[in-house]
């Protein structure tokens, strides 16, 4: 209906000079705080709730503000503050959550799931967020994905880790659900925040961490204290950022401010994954020129860190009525998935690899 | 300076309650008509521009209105009436033009270039999209990614090819920049329209053909008429779509609308690519069950190819300045690119592949 008298409007003016009735009329400036989960020094992680805030601001002629702060309390904590409505958003890593509750995992991907692409299209078009956002309800939260992190590395070691048992009592910091994983195959996870890593390493408190990837880790510091980088990342192969909102104050913005919050975060989605792709290639070389030795895992830890991990999730779907509905639907498409990219871009990929291993490139 | 008056009425009012002056009060209805390169029978394709307008239309409550129309002349007639303002904005891909200059495929990507991923991460963060729009604005076109179709399969063929042998004399129906680098192998490429593909290779005029991917294939009717498909479409790595406009027109929009367009392709870009990569892997199975024989090139032809392709590159560099400066910008990329993704997603990739063959997903 409103299309159709629009139509009329504009057919009557010859199409460009009569203002039709606007939302944006009465639209109200609107402030608006949020909460980065990552520290500042980090600028890509941290510069993605800036741009999300700036893209919210350019899309609404600077009436809806965004202002971007660093978190001054632990993850659990900010979560609260969501729910409860003390901070209107979060950006951050899902993830992070799941100590509360396994289910907040599926927000950023889980140990062996979903790669990148995958876990957009299954967020996007596989219906996974609007299960996601079935689950937030419950704590008056809604998501969208903005930002991704792609496939991380294995983290940092200050020995070599040949196989399984080099895991044993190694007390690795490492981030997100793969947490719930490592402990299976005999690892100490530690959960040292990102800024005091380099200090744990110098006081011999941990003998390992991951945080990110090549660009990001070495603004932390980590190749002054370890000289091992293994990969893949095998609990982090896709990363999904969120702008985590709280619920109440979502649904009290105007349509407009509502349309211009969901497509600058699909703006943030796609540029921050480009931003690393961008940033990591000659932070890798970097690397590797200063003396870093970038290694594989083992196939028998990848074999036992895949069947902790798949004997979790039964054990997390027994438990938790939202894991389950949850895992059914994203190991349901990650069963189709692979055996399609398997043909066509993992396909194409692999001859580029062969190029580029043999200098072609 | 507009960022601190607001500030200010907001700290005057409370933040909520004043309407600060709005661009959008002056926003007059306009509208634009779209042209799609592709049939509307191609859902995804065609789709994508549908998408694209309706995502304009809800970020600017209607006002701003785009038509989506299929295209009535060929590719060629469609640029010139692009250059020429008498339609504002084409969503195609740029690869389509390559045949008016080489330097258009750089919009799309190019064969043994950039797969989706690094597509996205040249074109957004690695400063290939300013380079293509310095070009693009030499023929009053302004352009922004919308759209992905990953690596695209390999090519529908009604007889095995097993060696670059077979392919000599293949009457190929093969689209965008692939065309120029296959005849340099033997291939006798054609330009059959999709519509036409059944019917040509009933009639025996083509010997094998190549549309996109299992979904849209399907719907061409190309299994009912060839029962080898070949992968990777080694000169469709990652085809970017893109929203390709007027500049006089995009310069006449309203800011407002102007940050609209930018951001609903932004949603576009990501959301295309989900839906492929949801519809693409049911319809590979269901081609496999159905009898589709789906095998690899040989790697005498993707070497042959691959050779064929660089020394093209290399051709095109010399006689064509823009192409030349696309070239070294995006092989510049390709060759850092590739090294990280080889440690990082593919890495992951594969043993995500590991399990896939073997079972275990």
């Amino acid at each position: 209906m409103e299309r159709r008298r629009f139509i009329q409007i504009a057919a009557l003016t010859g199409g460009v000079s009569l203002a039709a009735p606007s939302i944006a009329q009465t639209a109200p400036p609107v402030r608006w705080r949020c909460v980065s989960g990552f520290p500042a020094t980090l600028e890509t992680l941290f510069g993605a709730a800036q741009m999300l805030a700036d893209a919210v601001a350019e899309a609404t002629g600077g009436r809806f503000e965004i202002t971007v702060e660093e978190a001054s309390s632990p993850a659990l904590e900010q979560l609260d503050a969501l729910s409860a409505g003390s901070v209107e958003m979060l950006h951050t890593a899902p993830h992070y959550f799941s100590e509360r509750d396994t289910a907040f995992a599926f927000g950023s991907g889980l140990p062996f799931g979903l790669n990148q692409r995958l876990t957009n299209a299954w967020l996007l078009e596989g219906g996974g967020l609007d299960i996601f956002n079935a689950y937030l309800g419950g704590r008056s939260i809604l998501a969208f994905p903005a930002g991704n992190t792609g496939a991380q590395m294995g983290g940092w070691f200050n020995r070599e880790i040949n196989a399984l048992a080099d895991l044993a009592g190694i007390r690795f910091r490492i981030g997100g659900f793969g947490r719930r994983i490592v402990q299976d195959i005999g690892v100490i996870p530690q959960d040292t925040p990102p800024e005091g890593l380099v200090a744990a390493f110098e006081a011999n408190e941990i003998d390992a961490a991951e945080f990110a990837g090549p660009a990001e880790d070495t603004v932390l510091g980590l190749p002054r204290v370890a000289r091992y980088l293994y990969y893949p990342g095998w609990w982090e192969g896709g990363v999904a950022l969120m702008a985590m909102i709280n619920l109440d104050a979502f649904n009290a913005l105007p349509a407009e401010y509502q349309v211009a919050l969901r497509h600058a975060s699909a703006v943030v989605n796609t540029r921050i994954m480009a931003r690393y792709d961008i940033l990591n290639p000659p932070a890798l070389a970097a690397l590797e020129n200063a003396g870093t030795i970038v290694r594989p895992y083992s196939n028998d830890i990848m074999d036992a860190c895949f069947s902790a991990a798949e004997q979790a999730y039964r054990t997390f779907s027994r438990e938790n009525e939202a894991f389950a509905e949850l895992w059914e639907s994203y190991s349901a498409y990650r069963r189709t998935a692979y055996s399609w990219m398997r043909r066509s871009d993992y396909a194409f990929d692999t001859y580029m690899m062969i190029l580029d291993r043999g200098g072609r490139l």
